[in-house]
């Protein structure tokens, strides 16, 4: 079909050697996490109360352009790394489409999603710093499926609170992060103290991931030797996750292909940070130009509906406040969304780059993102989480349209991870009993209405 | 670590044009499919009653070392092939080994296993004599989910029968081949005669491969423009998965390495086959050695407790008889059997070959199975299906004999998928409430004397 094969994989060796972090680009820097009760931007001290200190650093680092992968994370990446580029040419033709489409594979490793690029730089400082063990939330369970294989490489307890529906809903998420040695309890919980103030007030509630990063943050700062790891949303995660984009323009780079369009799907922001960092740097530095596009679901859509301000990170308020595009912290998807995606708000990176129009975003409902999962699987061979499938729909919409403009544009897209065990949901949509939802703009008023008051 | 990757990708340019047939090398050749009334050996005409022209003159080619892969089927390979092979560096340093462990990786492709090699060229040669649809049965489902992705590429309709128990436990399998537009009935099933004959005599059995078969076969020589398909045990299924073993070559070649031991699981043989065949064509030939080691489990122990003779292939014994290592065709493993590898016989060419000692076997129980499966799992960053588990098993124990002997033997092994939707399995090992099972000499005595009577 062309000279570009059909997987671009980078050599060993040419697997980077440092993140890229882009906020030392940014003129207008993302806003200082801030302490919630005095509102003062949040010192390293008592960031370092929660996270490890080698992480505190890089949270709180808005300068330093680059961070050198410490050895030891640079092996563990060997083992499902460099990821490969996908030229989409079965998909293409589906489409009929002239525009040429890239894919960035991260779902071939057993966590089966990119989560595993920031878990094993975690663990890594985590087991530096002489702790004993980790605390964490997960909600779909890449993350902490991810989590778990990282702190079973570094000998590290791993402590997962998993948001009861998904515990339930997904067993066998469950249970592979206990193949990997990980405690796994559903939240809300009775060994926490936020953990019974929520079941005493909502004793039937399914749970959140803002109920579970506040167990996940009281057990690790209640606990010696522990301290509290997150999947996404912080700079660090970010930072991590640049080892995406970073590998996927250098691959592109060798054949000489400059994306026109790059699109990630959108949650709190780890998959979409990582995946633009390189062409977001470029985009920065005046270097170069790119459209880039933030796909988020319509049930959950803080970038395209939220408002730019603070707010609390979690249920439990004992989490630092950040500054993001949000939808109030109060605010949880409804149960018929599947999607993933789940979160709140927003990573403050790319709220304030947003902010600053350096990115789109749209908002997809979900069975045209089960659509469009079902049409890239039959064709690609690869059945997409239905998180990447947001990503998925978006350039397929852009590919329709360059059919309709006869332009043959570049698109890049995220692929972040598989859907094996998302297929309760699959199972929905393929028996026709899945719904959109889209949270009226009085749902929204009244989740925003609980902003905390700022000076 | 070394100069060896742990990753040796082959360029796409670089996969295999032809598949290898080792019964052209081989002095005995295996003995012929029988036609189960008269005995006398099965015509193509027979056979292409059952299953489509092109591969009836594959699965009677003795002679015929080299068949030229089809451009299509090529181009679809390029959609998940070439395969890895890992150096397991995390594997040798845990068991402090001077082995040195290579494996051929086959688990990333959404089928999740080697399925997919013979799925996708079975399809294709249906679909290019102009048939409408295709039948199979599929136990643990890697074969059932392999093939409805190649149906679905092609535009072919997909009737699998999925053994009644697996239907049940595992419904998220069954979603995946319904998200590629399979149709799949558990089995036995009142949609055909011999289902119906057996839910008669058996109204609560839970099903198995054997049933399964008949119902296929059933169903495919009764409906116009459909033809059965088998991924496993068939020599044509062999010939198919040639192309791991080839790439493996090839891949290890590049780097100069040549293996002391091969190992692969076996079941009905298609991994087994496939992996071994350059490696036993250059034994046959006389051009090099390789201890070569079949691995199957203890509770369905063809070829380390079965009897070479002919046998019936299917429950109903509608299919022709195959001369082979079996344990006759009424034996079921236990129920709490779990690792697959559940046929009760193995493949006609392996069979000629262990026969005249071409290559050992052995057995293994199913709980160090899965020990090995866990320890794989968390070095490795892989969690293995249990059926590659027997592998793994086996490789593992020679290395660690190396490490008793101090030898830095090589040794590769076939992981041939992942185990995402084992977990059942998984959670039963985690839970301790995995134990192992043995059939008795009584029990086998009892399943062999039901074998036909020949002349």
């Amino acid at each position: 079909m062309s000279e570009i094969p059909y997987k671009i994989y980078l050599d060993e060796k040419e697997i980077p050697t440092a993140w890229y972090n882009m906020r030392a680009d940014m003129k207008n820097k993302p806003a200082p996490l801030l302490n919630p009760g005095t509102h003062q931007p949040l010192t390293a001290q008592e960031l370092g109360a929660v996270v490890c200190d080698e992480l505190v650093k890089q949270e709180l680092d808005n300068d330093n352009p680059f961070t050198e992968i410490p050895a030891e994370i640079l092996n563990f990446y060997k083992m499902y790394r460099p990821s490969p580029i996908v030229r989409a040419y079965f998909l293409e033709r589906a489409l009929k489409t002239p525009a040429k489409i890239y894919y960035k594979f991260e779902g071939n490793n057993t966590s089966g999603s990119h989560k595993l690029n920031s878990a094993i730089a975690q663990a890594y400082y985590a087991k530096k710093q002489g702790l004993k063990g980790v605390t964490t939330e997960t909600g779909a369970g890449q993350w902490g499926t991810a989590l778990s294989m990282a702190c079973s490489f570094f000998g590290l307890d791993c402590r997962v609170y998993m948001v009861k529906c998904s515990y339930e809903q997904k067993p066998f998420r469950r249970e592979v992060m206990r193949t990997y040695g990980a405690s796994v309890t559903p939240s809300p919980s009775d060994t926490t103290q936020v953990g019974r103030k929520i079941l005493a007030e909502h004793p039937n509630t399914s749970g959140s991931l803002g109920c579970a990063i506040s167990e996940a943050v009281e057990v690790a700062v209640n606990t010696e030797g522990y301290r509290y790891v997150l999947g996404s949303v912080l700079s660090q995660v970010l930072l991590h996750q640049s080892i995406i984009g970073l590998e996927a323009k250098a691959a592109l780079d060798k054949y000489g292909i400059k994306p026109d369009i790059v699109i990630g799907c959108a949650g709190g922001g780890s998959n979409l940070g990582g995946l633009i960092a390189p062409f977001m740097g470029e985009k920065l530095r005046g270097e170069a130009d790119y459209r880039i596009i933030a796909v988020e679901p319509a049930s959950c859509p803080s970038f395209t509906r939220g408002k730019y301000a603070y707010d609390f990170c979690d249920t439990g308020m004992v989490c630092p406040l950040a500054k993001m595009y949000t939808l109030g912290s109060s605010f949880i998807p409804s149960a018929n969304h599947a999607g993933g995606l789940r979160y709140h708000g927003m990573s403050s990176v790319l709220s304030q780059l947003y902010a600053d129009k350096y990115m789109e975003a749209r908002s997809v409902e979900q069975t045209s993102v089960f659509e469009a999962a079902t049409t890239f699987a039959r064709v690609e061979g690869t059945l997409p989480a239905p998180e990447s499938s947001h990503a998925i729909k978006a350039a397929m919409d852009e590919a329709i349209k360059c059919r309709e403009s006869g332009e043959a544009k570049t698109i890049l897209f995220g692929l972040t991870g598989t859907g094996y065990f998302d297929l309760y949901a699959y199972q929905k949509f393929n028996d026709r009993q899945m719904s959109d939802y889209i949270p009226t703009d009085a749902e929204l008023a009244e989740s925003l209405s609980h902003l905390p008051k700022m000076d």
